[in-house]
């Protein structure tokens, strides 16, 4: 059967929409149609991968890969086939079918048409399976394995499901559509080929009150009140070369019992996070972007913000450690079962909900992991979420057209 | 710890964010920000329960619950509850803490603090098992059961997971906002306190271009061109009384094998939708929503729309059934371990995504049921999906203030 009476796929959907339209629809047309969110594009080539501090757009959706090939060619060939697939659709365009065949599989998907670029970021990282897997230099890169993209220590608490945790690469789409997001995520799948298979995939969103106001994650919380002081100064990387621009991610997969939590007095709920529910404000305080005050004291001399309360262990200051970017999404992925660690000790379905909290910084050991070892032990609203999965990535710097990202790591080695 | 340094929750987010902005924003005024699609409400009292002819939201959450009492009382003080509280938050408004405490459990859990109401609609439905469950007539409304509620059939190829179908109660939550939806189901699931459990939940997503094309799905066809010529007679129940206006959900979780789609010829892929993938005209003609011509042959004779073709068999007419409004959504939810049927059998993960299938009728027997009884079957699709959860459910009239959801059911029996 031909497919005669369709417009076939072009090599951008900009193109299709104009054969269907039929309107020529320019760039600068385009552009100028501020109105529409679908047309905002966000730059790939660059200097640093776009994606970590990009203004965060509204839908995610992230997959880690485990390498199925010992041949460091393939390896350099796939993230080829990644970058530049990566910088077509973020421009708006769609996947070109091989040798330019309208009919042969491998075109596009066909489910993004009409809906981009919508502010579509792809950013991509390399977990320490790259540089050693088993024991095993399998791509002669072993040597050049960056000393803080460390194996991550098992903190307290952790609950983290292998087939969640972890991988040797890993993308991030980011747009203002879960559906590009899914189709940006589901190219890369396929373009993994024979090389790379993949090992698990995760969508979030974030939902911004129409008035500019901090977002709200699940909890009810305004969730990233506290932005770095200086946000290129704690995320960009200087050593080692290859690195240089890059950042590292800590991707985790935070469950949240939102049915315990449900159960829990708003002053309890406060007194746990350190802040006021509904204006954001340090306990005690009025203004959500007031200095947090750790050592204000009530009268009788017990500090206002508990010892144990999350915005004082999250607090880089407060912990010596170094200001981490946190860019992370809600999750909202039906039910689990469960049976609660509580009284009155229900069990049965639980709404499998919560956080997929991501972060990067220039250093994990002196960010999240120094940040979030006391966190684990000491944080009171550790009995209301559990950590079921994710990874540590490093995201190398940007690419100018023609590269590839991670050229430089393969080039050193 | 005391909480007088926050605005303590009001009775609805409106006040919330009155009070936090320090101004008093009126109804109309809000009405009159069209331009803000937060802004926008769909009503919720009247003689048809809002999401069913509503026109589409971008956003889905639905629930289904098992009921967890004997107590005809506790059915009804929870529809109560459930439509109380739906016709609040559908106004933009939040739950109100028991007894008027701000301090006490069971108040707004906060997360859609400024979001709404974004067009929300919430939209219930009783299972069989509120008529009859296990030959037990728990409430007394057995005799009630409409005949057009029938227990499904099991359909060719179904794969349904137990903890994914069915269900007593069920409740559709569309809106503009994921986490919007996201909040009322949770707010409809704490309120089924001891007398329904959750027995399953699914998020799911409509991206619609931003050009008023129609969306389409994972398999990056339109889907929802052809409507119901007369959707009011389509989807709205006459018979019995008590579901006089009301409307039967068949609900379908049905996953794609994208990964074997996309190694697909473009060709074969048209041959099997019947449609043209870009352009959604039936095969061989132009427009979108030209007739199929379901009678077309090619110059051998043989028909233009396959036998098989999925247009062919959903189409009512071409089944002698009756007309259905489809209402579907895409879900996307990670990766699911497979074993492909079809070489090279692969094993591995796949995305676990494809179409929340949604779709209301006047009679599932002469909808939903026949037209399926003959795609499951012979679908060509049908390689390509696997429908693993959903369920039926009678979704009654609409309530006037006062009244609650189901109320001509109980006062019948």
């Amino acid at each position: 059967m031909s497919s005669a009476g369709d417009d076939p796929p072009r090599s951008s959907r900009r193109g299709l929409l104009a054969a269907a339209g039929g309107l020529v629809v320019a760039r600068g047309a385009r552009a100028a149609r501020g109105a529409d969110r679908g047309a905002k594009t966000e730059a790939f080539w660059g200097s640093h991968q776009a994606g970590i501090v990009t203004p965060q757009q509204s839908q995610c959706y992230m997959a880690a890969f485990d390498l199925a090939t010992d041949r460091r060619a393939e390896v350099i060939a796939l993230l080829r086939r990644w970058t530049r697939a990566a910088a077509r659709l973020t421009e708006g365009g769609a996947m070109v079918p091989p040798g330019g065949s309208t009919d042969a599989p491998g075109g596009d998907s066909g489910e993004a048409t009409g809906l981009g670029p919508a502010r579509l970021t792809i950013t991509f990282g390399f977990g320490a399976g790259l540089f050693i897997k088993d024991g095993t230099d399998r791509y002669g890169l072993a040597a050049l394995r960056p000393a803080a993209l460390v194996d991550l220590p098992r903190f307290n608490g952790d609950q983290l499901v292998a087939g969640r945790t972890g991988g040797d690469l890993w993308v991030q789409a980011c747009a203002e559509d879960p559906q590009l997001v899914f189709h940006a995520v589901r190219q890369m799948t396929r373009l993994a080929e024979d090389s790379a298979e993949l090992r698990w995939a995760q969508a979030g969103f974030l939902s911004a009150p129409g008035d500019g106001s901090t977002p709200r994650n699940l909890m009810g919380f305004k969730d990233g009140t506290q932005r770095p002081a200086d946000v290129n100064k704690a995320v960009w990387v200087r050593e080692p070369g290859w690195m240089r621009a890059g950042s590292y991610v800590v991707v985790r997969r935070i469950r949240m019992a939102l049915e315990h939590w449900d159960r829990t007095k708003l002053s309890f709920q406060e007194e746990t996070m350190g802040r006021h529910k509904y204006s954001g404000a340090p306990l005690g305080l009025r203004g959500e972007f007031e200095p947090l005050g750790l050592d204000r004291n009530d009268v009788d001399g017990n500090p206002i913000i508990a010892e144990g309360a999350h915005v004082r262990l999250g607090n880089a200051q407060a912990n010596g450690a170094a200001d981490i970017l946190r860019r992370g999404y809600s999750y909202n992925e039906g039910v689990n079962f469960t049976a609660e660690r509580w009284p009155p000790w229900r069990q049965g379905m639980e709404l499998d909900a919560g956080l997929l909290f991501v972060c990067y910084q220039n250093d994990p050991r002196a960010g999240f992991v120094r940040i979030f070892e006391k966190m684990a032990k000491f944080d009171m609203l550790n009995q209301y979420v559990t950590h079921t999965g994710g990874g540590l990535f490093a995201c190398p710097g940007g690419a100018v057209e023609g590269e590839f990202i991670g050229q430089a790591l393969f080039e050193r080695a």
